[in-house]
């Protein structure tokens, strides 16, 4: 895809071996683009890729990440370990410092052991080489079960080209612009704005459209990549074919950083329906989606209709009792102001699975949204009261 | 202080011998005032007592409350049942039903025994008597661990009066009006609108600043009843010492609620302070209160400062990182844009306490506010994953 990657242990994470560094890179500037968290407390990597893709207008040579610490909160320190990381990249491939990006993750409010970093980017960089991806999605894991990547092929009547991507959780997930750490690229060559447009667009109903803890991190960041190796020129007639394969990817991505949240043994697609707007729509199944009552009652099994229709009525949304439904799977729980209590055995059974979908109609309108979130179980409260213990 | 009570086991809550009916009666129409659940799913017991103190204008004779089943999204027949609930209690006491209130508390979307609440309500009114506050205590709790009540004696130039009190959680907590059931009683003498005033003014710092879940229930309900008995009349001079009366019994109570919060360990006093206004650092305060990983955190004896500060980044309220600070206890992990992590270790020793304060600084303003919260257990999980099983 005209991309080369290399990834290895330098010594963030204590774990002998453990990946923690990765590094990205293009034979020359391409266009990229980059969706930031909204949190007022953002990370020193964040700001600084921020100031170098407005720079460069966006066209990026290379992109470093970190795993096992954030670099947050870590004040005129960290902004300089950002860019010494930058800088590291720029002097071993001969680009330019603003032709880097950079993103961290890990432990909040720690400095990086710039020590081992720098060195572990002039490795990486003479180790750089083709069809590492599957490296690149293990370096960026802080408490993932399992790496996640994604890829397809996109027709088109100008030709044929690629998308691919990797994207990390897994624990303070509600991004609001973009999740923890995620890369997309692609082969096409698509100028920058266009793929700022296309990154914006698919994100919002993929990594904008989930949630683990309801937690919007210091570090969210959503990058893409595109080299332009395949020879296809994405205009506005090629540009559905982009966004379609965007989003493909997006979905499978944002869905397995539900899937590996913390603690998460299912995963629940929040659907509200029938809402006056589509804002509303959003409120309502973004409140069910991280209501602990919901995702508790659903770890354990309970066909608890009411505890979606008392968090409906709390959202702050225009909602008609009466007019209201709850269904599980495709199990009708209450309709018409009234309980249908004679399928909760079959809704019990149905909530075995682990992937569940539950449905509230606010009987207020026609518009509708979907979020993804995960249930809550003990084992999201180990991982937490334990994390830096 | 003027008013008799009786509880008993009916039969709405499984268990042989559970208290869960409760009335609570004056010897004539009292003045009375309620705050209700803003949840838009409303209860039929908070839609009829509603109705009822306002056609009153305020004044009651007697209150009857159920725990185990909270007559939520059970449709006309949970609103008749309601009725029901006030016509037994009227017809015992030989007055207007307008003069009865009503309150339940319990599962959600299951209609309540009236085959044997009705004869339950015969049978307490025949059982009226002084001093059973504290078996109305145990009346009113479903999942709380212990009962909650609080009594005060008041001195005036005008007099003495006293101040009862009584409530319960444990789950679905973050009252947006009043907490789940709470009832407050005195015997000073109080016209309507002053006793509401007061209700509201006392409860906007003590009920309505604490959280267990950030769940706003159904059936959300704080009464307020005074009998008059003590013959202290309450007017603008003797005002003050009322509402300082009422502030120390809710105080205690809504801090026991969160004591008592499902699966809590610890209670947590969350203040943001220097911020611009009253509601940034309410926002600020509250969002913290509610943070899975904060609660988590504290849960585990981690002085984990960075997610006070990510959650406080991500509460959409102005503040500038380079001059907030994060105190937990007395000692100071963060200021002016730095970690004070030496300080860690004493902060780790200050968390194995049941009673933690916490304070971010925004360095934005004047303003602050406090918000009562829990830690958030792996025992709150398996309560709420087990409810109705």
């Amino acid at each position: 895809m005209g991309f080369t990657s290399a990834a290895l242990h330098c010594g963030i994470k204590a774990k002998t071996g453990a990946l923690d560094l990765t590094v990205i890179a293009a034979e020359r500037p391409v266009a990229a683009a980059g969706l930031f968290t909204t949190n007022l407390a953002q990370a020193a990597p964040v700001l600084l890729s921020k100031k170098h893709l407005q720079r460069t207008a966006g066209m990026t040579r290379a992109i470093v990440i970190n795993s096992g610490c954030a670099n947050a909160c870590t004040g005129s320190q960290g902004l300089a370990d950002a860019e010494t990381m930058t800088r590291e990249v720029a002097a071993a491939l001969g680009c330019n410092v603003e032709d880097v990006l950079v993103a961290s993750t890990g432990v909040i409010g720690v400095n990086l052991p710039m020590g081992r970093v720098a060195p572990g980017i002039r490795t990486a960089i003479s180790q750089l080489a083709r069809g590492r991806g599957s490296d690149m999605a293990r370096a960026i894991m802080t408490t993932d079960p399992f790496p996640k990547e994604d890829a397809v092929r996109v027709e088109t009547a100008a030709g044929t080209f690629a998308i691919g991507g990797t994207a990390k959780g897994s624990g303070m997930i509600e991004p609001n612009m973009a999740t923890m750490i995620g890369l997309l690229t692609t082969d096409a060559q698509v100028p920058p704005a266009l793929l700022r447009r296309a990154l914006e667009e698919s994100a919002r109903d993929t990594f904008n459209a989930i949630t683990v803890d309801g937690e919007c991190s210091t570090n969210d960041t959503l990058f893409a990549l595109a080299s332009g190796a395949s020879g296809v020129v994405i205009d506005d007639e090629t540009y559905p074919a982009l966004l379609e394969g965007l989003l493909t990817v997006s979905r499978k991505l944002a869905v397995d950083i539900v899937r590996g949240g913390e603690g998460a043994t299912k995963v629940i697609r929040v659907t509200a329906q029938d809402a006056r707007t589509s804002d509303d729509a959003r409120r309502v199944a973004r409140t069910i989606a991280n209501s602990p009552l919901v995702k508790t009652a659903i770890h354990g099994g309970d066909p608890n209709w009411g505890r979606l229709i008392a968090v409906a009525g709390r959202a702050g949304v225009e909602f008609e009792l009466s007019r209201a439904a709850v269904t599980i799977g495709s199990i009708v729980l209450f309709k018409d102001g009234r309980p249908h209590d004679e399928a909760a055995p079959e809704a019990a059974a149905y909530l075995k699975n682990d992937e569940i979908a539950v449905l509230v109609d606010l009987g207020a309108g026609t518009a509708s949204s979907t979020v993804w979130t995960c249930d809550l179980s003990a084992e999201y409260v180990r991982i937490n009261a334990e994390y830096r213990t």
